[in-house]
């Protein structure tokens, strides 16, 4: 099999992030869950973005925060996602395409505004988003490229998928087309409210081999086993038969496999500003060293490393150029 | 005379930022001067746009800046500047409103789009900026609302306002109307290259009393008086009659009177991000000083402190509440 032309494709929301720092009274105010996801529609998004401060704009989404992250290692990277012919759509291709992605999934024509996430940064760093899906209902089956599927050595999947109506056939399509090419595909759980929603399919995509690789962070795995106990959950991923990649915010990251466990620390860092994109930003380290033939340790110590750079800063996007300051801490060459 | 409702209105070009982190070589192929602003037309505007990394959106405008940083540090506050009526000029109102800052200029129906600068931040901190006026250019004297400027104490003006051709008028009538009323008139100098283009009509605005206060930076003071010496510089500016306060990035700043010369050392910082809005804050702290009836030294220092927040993230406005800051600094009670 010749190489694959992209070390890792995500499909994912494609989302625009707009992000306020606030007191934790404005979560009170609008019965929002710490540091959860919530999805709202445009009336809502409208009156909360009325209760925001001063706004920061920034491209985000889940899996596209991966993949660019990914891509500024150095990593060669695509991204399938739907936005609408409009100013923010504009900004997300704009965004995502500056860094290296290639991404040439058609904006919407008509139909609902380009997807928003709004949100809200309280002072010790923890993010509370609330997502207008708007154009990324529009993503389905046709938007996923086989051609690129098939020559990516990584299908990257968001479990936010599942929440659009019909994102999920192009989940699985795109999951059939990479094992039928001897390719791997990596999912994450995305958030522990988005697994309440979807538990026993997520459970049924590893037990039924969709997928090869899980991340998932602390809180995503008790809801995942309904469990309060973090050993039980993990010995649960353990046995599922996937390489599964858990992140513990500053108590650091755990992989397992049915033969190893590795746990890593965090990387240190001077001050937390915003942890939006922490865990996309693990998983594009992760999988960044995964592309180039790193042992899962130092796997999750790039993906380390990106968190640490993301979370110092306001927004999911890497403000740093991640392969220099993987060279700067010696995990790449 | 009774107090009036406003400590400080601003009128200024009401700016969205759009600002990437970038190499010199960025710089030098689209021949940009670095640390200057350069009006573009939009057809430049996307061509430079396209050749921009990873960006991040966040509300801008010199002056705006300022009357948002003044805000942040509890004064009371408005602004007056044209937006369109559409989604940055959305993006615009919702963020100055948001800190509290009175804000009722209507946005244009038609013609240009909302104004936008395009910001490349190389790695040594600087910014250099790229200006589409758009709906600016619309600005005129009938925007310049009288109760609101007889109503505040100090009136803030920008000398980017000579660059769109009707702003001036909007200018002149407000400090007409502020004199008259018996208030102070504002006026940073903007840039170098402003003033270059403006040399004798600001020089003309000091000597015939249209501004009381004149904020610069050393780059900007020396171009005013065509030297390559500070001293000279601040000597003239002595002998102009107004209060003079010049900053000079990390050698802090200096304010002039006839009476007296105050320095004061610049704010230490942790790590140089962006110097965007550098400027602006300093202003911002300036004149709410001025506004809490502190003495000059002490309001370069509150300029010094929100100059020192603003410079260590991307983009212009603040991300602090600066009052906490400046109480945490034993500046403000």
């Amino acid at each position: 099999m010749a190489d694959p032309r992209f070390d890792i494709v995500g499909i994912g929301n494609a989302i625009v992030d707009t992000l306020a720092q606030t007191d934790d009274d404005v979560l009170v105010r609008n019965g929002l869950a710490k540091g959860g996801m919530m999805l709202v529609d445009e009336a809502q998004a409208d009156k909360l973005y009325n209760d925001m401060g001063q706004t920061i704009v920034v491209s985000g989404g889940s899996g596209a925060n991966t993949i660019v992250g990914a891509a500024s290692f150095g990593a060669k990277t695509a991204f399938i996602g739907k936005v609408k012919d409009d100013a923010a759509g504009h900004e997300f291709i704009h965004d995502i395409r500056a860094i290296g992605v290639h991404f040439t999934t058609p904006p919407a024509k008509d139909g609902p505004a380009t997807a928003r996430c709004l949100v809200f940064v309280t002072p010790d760093g923890e993010r509370t988003m609330n997502t207008y899906l708007g154009a990324c209902q529009a993503l389905n089956a046709d938007d996923v490229d086989a051609a690129i599927i098939r020559d990516s050595a990584i299908t990257y999947l968001e479990g936010y998928l599942w929440d659009p109506p019909a994102a999920k056939a192009a989940f699985i399509k795109a999951a059939d087309i990479a094992h039928g090419a001897d390719r791997q595909v990596a999912l994450t759980l995305s958030d522990a409210f988005c697994v309440g929603r979807y538990r026993d399919e997520f459970l049924g995509l590893m037990r039924n081999k969709t997928v090869d690789i899980v991340f998932a962070n602390e809180s995503e795995l008790l809801s995942l086993y309904e469990t309060a106990d973090f050993d039980t959950a993990l010995s649960a991923l353990r046995n599922e038969g996937v390489l599964g990649v858990v992140t513990r915010s500053e108590k650091g990251s755990v992989v397992v496999t049915r033969e190893e466990t590795r746990a890593v620390p965090a990387y240190p860092i001077d001050k937390l500003v915003d942890t939006t994109g922490a865990g996309d930003l693990f998983a594009a380290g992760f999988l960044a060293g995964l592309a180039r033939g790193k042992d899962l340790a130092d796997c999750a110590r790039l993906g380390a490393l990106a968190a640490s750079e993301v979370i110092q800063h306001v927004g999911a996007r890497p403000q740093a150029n991640l392969l220099d300051l993987a060279r700067q801490n010696g995990l790449l060459t």
